[in-house]
């Protein structure tokens, strides 16, 4: 089972993207953490992921109950260096499908728009991933990390086993 | 030289995400052709890729002209079969690179939210890419799509290179 934390988000426009985003990945489950954003006006952004945002979406108002039941969290941060004093294990986008292979509930963890992920909620979490972009400009927008991530996850093990091409 | 072509673009919000994910994943050129959003309206979703937006971005008029100078061109669709009987090589996000490793110019093309792109401009493209997805709902919001393709391409060639865990 794979869930996705969202903590906080502030922008309509990003949730509804994150439920179509699930949808298009097969995640099973989308919980949401204090929203800022409203899932009524997120809705037309979710496209074909309404569904989703109706039907498989939890709002909670903890942290804590968001990571309940999980046997793995994975944190994400934009800032590459902030691991290494944090948390034993950073990770990359291509590494997490064997991280979460053998495990039977897993987490990944996204953060505010506007400030990301806390301390203390990084420090909670198993893992950390980052993914690599301009030093200059590593922070993408909340839902298109999502999209990378949960792309990622969707596609592992499709590598190197594409046909040859059509016409030859 | 990597080109991002997008063609129509609808959303306000779309086409600021889009400059800021140039920025993020370092391309060097966004050519957009006929713009429905505004390009006004979109710098507050550029978030720092604002500058992206003013100096790297150009608007065109043809579609022809947004081709002009490449030297390979990568059409995009959402519809994975849509390819067999209209171009000769179908690839997956991950094979870019190979095919644009050796190429000067290279141009990656979008399609409008509403209706992608015609036939007619596919078919002008010399490969076609489609990014796997769910069955029953593969189709990506357009800066989503951009944003994966764009991740794919910047971090070519990192995977298995990654050093052993932080702290053992
Ligand atoms: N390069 C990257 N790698 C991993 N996650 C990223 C990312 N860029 C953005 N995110 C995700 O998107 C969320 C919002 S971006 C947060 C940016 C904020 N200005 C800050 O200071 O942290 C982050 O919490 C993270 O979950
Ligand atoms: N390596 C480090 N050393 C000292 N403080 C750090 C640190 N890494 C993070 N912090 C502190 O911990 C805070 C929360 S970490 C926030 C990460 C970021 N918002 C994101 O999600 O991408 C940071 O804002 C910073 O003040
Ligand atoms: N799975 C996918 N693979 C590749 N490109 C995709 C994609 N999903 C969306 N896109 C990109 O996003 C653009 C807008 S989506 C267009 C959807 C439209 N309803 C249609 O009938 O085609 C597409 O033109 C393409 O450039």
């Amino acid at each position: 089972m794979l869930r996705v934390i969202v903590v906080e988000p502030e922008g309509d426009y990003n949730l509804g993207f994150i439920a179509r985003l699930c949808k298009n990945f097969k995640v099973d489950e989308l919980v949401i953490v204090n929203p800022i954003a409203s899932i009524e006006n997120a809705k037309p952004f979710a496209a074909k992921g309404i569904d989703f945002l109706e039907n498989k979406t939890r709002v909670v108002f903890s942290y804590n109950e968001a990571l309940k039941d999980l046997d793995l969290t994975i944190a994400t941060s934009s800032i590459a260096d902030i691991e290494k004093d944090m948390l034993r294990r950073s990770i990359k986008p291509w590494e997490i499908h064997d991280f979460i292979l053998n495990v039977k509930n897993a987490g990944i963890i996204f953060g505010r728009e506007s400030v990301g992920l806390t301390r203390e909620e990084i420090m909670k979490a198993d893992l950390l991933l980052h993914i690599p972009a301009n030093p200059e400009y590593p922070v993408l927008n909340l839902s298109h990390a999502i999209g990378i991530v949960l792309y990622e996850i969707y596609n592992h093990g499709k590598r190197g086993t594409s046909g040859p091409p059509i016409n030859g």
